[in-house]
């Protein structure tokens, strides 16, 4: 086997639990592998009690889809655990995804237990796929709903994603950049997302910066020099209000003034950032400085931003490291891929995963979701999820049903709402169809379709609890299937 | 700029925030990038009130500083932003790490405050290696310091690490396989781990496997035709007791015994894991099958692990999910890189980071950490921080003082005790002079020296705060720069 350093190149395809090799030799030795099958994956409790995810990660699953081989390194490998036999690595060494998928748009808003991605593929294809479609979705979907409330919350004011260090590896840096980004921040830090993303990077000075000087003024001087249109100087080194603030105006008036300058920003990252930023702002105003921008960045996360904010804190943007870059009260997204169907003699057989938890139930069959819009508000209401070949018709009305009580159900006037199919197809037949976006795109399309949904949904406490119903036709299926223990045959 | 998709030659360089950029060039306008300076990295706080880390990822810190390289697309992004000139990009072109570091040996349980890596180097070479280096140390040593958690509280029983599906990136799977593997899991179901590194993977089969066949018990026995010798059982698919169960029984009698066989395991992934591994336990003893092993998933830590043996769950062995491999419960670990020292006219001139928050003091000046094993028992007694140049003799009694202190000391006697250097030289002036330890011998070494602590420092909750202590040279140099205000000169 080749040497894998981290800076090889990359073999994402085995990013992949031990069990898909050996299911799928299972399923290659019992002539089961090329069977059609139905892979739901779709997840059930937002991260942080919050009202949605937004859906990040699809152009990297993209990406590992079409580049997915098995090096002879990796057969060497396999070969060497005596598990497997010589017709299956033949397979393996010319693998190649073949099957259809479909996955909503990155930047979707979206909902616990509706398909998020579905998979029509063989049996040994969709079954190869599962662990890195998992961890590449899980991941930047759960970067990009953080960072969607950190944003919410600054209402309005910039803020940068710093979290590079403190990050689950290099790509949970990299990757949670550009997830970040989707999610509403207006750049990161981290380089690579620059070069890799175009996301937009920002930075200016650590502490050691102003250590390394003789003095904090002189460290402040030759940032200043260097850097006159785009000056932001952290202030705590020493003391911020007593030392660092006083500097930082001094260099304003001694340093930039004459060259016709003006001194962009302070920066706070220790202290009560309350305290501390009402007082530097006096002091900057009081020199003049009005436009002199406060930036702060002290462990800070969606509540701690809203609690700042409500005391009065003078603050104009935010630095957010550990807390956005792993997420880190609510570190896992729960993403799980599911069995829905199989195909046997033509005939598509819905399965169903049953559990004594009820919220592990799944919807069984080929599915399809749907955004209904309400015209009169253009809110969304509710999603819909049917079988692949139902026909909605927004001429009719329709009545949509909670996914196990057909009590709960709701009827939607004809003419009063709009369905839109949530899902697009992304590879036809082992064919990639679907357009790689820019991530600027994929961040407008985000915004446009927040602005669909209600205010209460955005709620960081008890949100409102979206409705992702069901057809009565997929309810009906399912509620049978249960009563007869999930055995369809 | 090339296109990088999730399978390109990977450049960690560029994990780096930006500020490092920035001040590597106003570093190299002032001509001050030669000048030699002394970074320490070390942490604050252990994970989850924890009383030690387990040090990880020196071997990628290595391989991402022999690799360091600006690439012609890295310096054609970077001119795109208008801020560096075409001498900055020259001298990135060109550039090689040429320091000295030392660190501590992978693997080595560690402590708040101590050094764990010392870089000397020029200081731009010292600022541009600073985030990867903490994004690589910060992240494997979290999870190896879980899955010592995890593993400890098995009391003896395998645990296998599974989550890469609830990783944060493919990074965090394939770098947490091998950190949970430093931590003392038995093995990982990440395939790339294996390939890479050698950890042991292992794997059986999924829901949809047995959801795939039109019953359980054809689904079990075509697994145990292909799998004989190694035929663990997935039993809660349907209902674990009435039907998982009994088939797994049914195929260990039908299928495998009429072979010459025996039924290897049985797992179970929901539901009330002490209730029904005792059932279950009776049922395979009943049907003879008393060498069945029965493991677990089921979101499990180190907590509830320690719960459901205290209960009397009858397991034979464990598999950890998310909850180790984000480690969920505590999903940051903080180590920091700060400066200690700058060198100026040959003399090393110590710094100090002053803070109203005293935990984020750090300690000056270029420095060396022992640990002190006691002779009688031989077991760790603490650690101890000297200047580099101090010289310790165990012939003679030693004094150690609280980090702030000096009321708080004691005092070991000459011949009762060891010193034993901490750190290892890494890199020599830019040459790396450290071998290549495999993960096996990494894994063995944390094992002896895990044997060290007292049993106190290993409790889950109020452990022992075992010492990190100064040397009084150093602690009277501290207290004096906190006297003058942190300004030397």
């Amino acid at each position: 086997m080749e040497k894998m350093n981290v800076s090889s190149e990359r073999n994402i395809t085995l990013i992949m639990d031990f069990y898909e090799l050996t299911m799928s030799y299972n399923y290659f030795k019992m002539g089961k592998g090329e069977q059609i099958v139905y892979f739901d994956m779709f997840y059930r409790k937002n991260p942080d009690n919050g009202g949605f995810v937004i859906f990040a990660g699809l152009q990297q699953l993209i990406e590992a889809i079409q580049d997915m081989h098995f090096s002879e390194g990796d057969i060497e490998y396999l070969r060497s655990l005596h598990i497997f036999d010589e017709d299956f690595f033949d397979y393996l060494r010319n693998f190649k995804f073949t099957g259809t998928i479909y996955a909503v748009k990155e930047g979707t808003p979206v909902f616990p237990y509706e398909p998020l991605v579905t998979v029509k593929a063989k049996l040994i294809e969709a079954q190869l796929i599962e662990t890195f479609l998992l961890v590449t979705i899980n991941h930047q979907s759960l970067i990009a709903t953080k960072a969607h409330r950190v944003c919410q919350e600054a209402k309005g004011r910039p803020v940068m994603e710093f979290g590079a260090r403190r990050a689950q590896g290099y790509d949970g840096a990299h990757y949670g950049a550009r997830a970040a980004y989707i999610g509403g921040v207006a750049g990161t830090a981290t380089t690579s997302a620059g070069v890799a993303f175009g996301v937009p990077v920002l930075g200016t000075m650590a502490h050691s910066f102003v250590q390394s000087f003789d003095s904090e003024f002189e460290a402040f001087k030759a940032y200043a020099t260097i850097y006159p249109d785009s000056c932001v100087l952290l202030v705590d080194t020493y003391d911020t209000l007593k030392s660092g603030v006083p500097n930082a105006i001094r260099v304003a008036e001694e340093v930039l003034a004459p060259m016709g300058k003006r001194l962009a920003g302070i920066r706070l990252d220790s202290g009560d950032i309350a305290y501390l930023t009402k007082k530097a702002r006096m002091m900057l105003d009081v020199a003049g400085l009005h436009d002199c921008k406060i930036t702060v960045s002290n462990s800070l996360d969606e509540y701690l931003i809203r609690s700042v904010l409500e005391q009065g804190a003078q603050i104009d943007s935010f630095g957010v490291g550990e807390n956005m870059i792993v997420s880190k009260s609510a570190p896992v997204f729960g993403g799980v891929y599911k069995l829905a169907a199989v195909e046997k003699d033509g005939q598509i057989i819905p399965k169903i995963k049953i559990s004594e938890n009820t919220e592990k139930i799944t919807n069984p069959g080929y599915k399809k979701v749907y955004r209904l819009i309400e015209k009169e508000t253009n809110k969304a209401i509710a999603d819909i999820i049917a079988f692949h070949d139902e026909i909605l018709d927004e001429g009719q009305d329709l009545t949509i049903y909670h996914q196990s009580d057909a009590w709960k159900n709701k009827t939607l006037y004809a003419g009063t709402y709009e369905i839109v199919p949530l899902q697009e197809l992304i590879f036809d037949q082992g064919k990639c169809v679907y357009p790689e976006y820019s991530l600027e795109e994929i961040r407008a399309y985000s915004t446009k379709q927040k602005a669909l949904l209600w205010d209460e949904v955005f709620r960081l406490e008890y949100p409102h609890i979206y409705y992702v119903d069901l057809t009565k036709k997929l309810l009906d299926y399912k509620l049978k299937m249960l009563a007869e223990g999930g055995k369809t045959e």
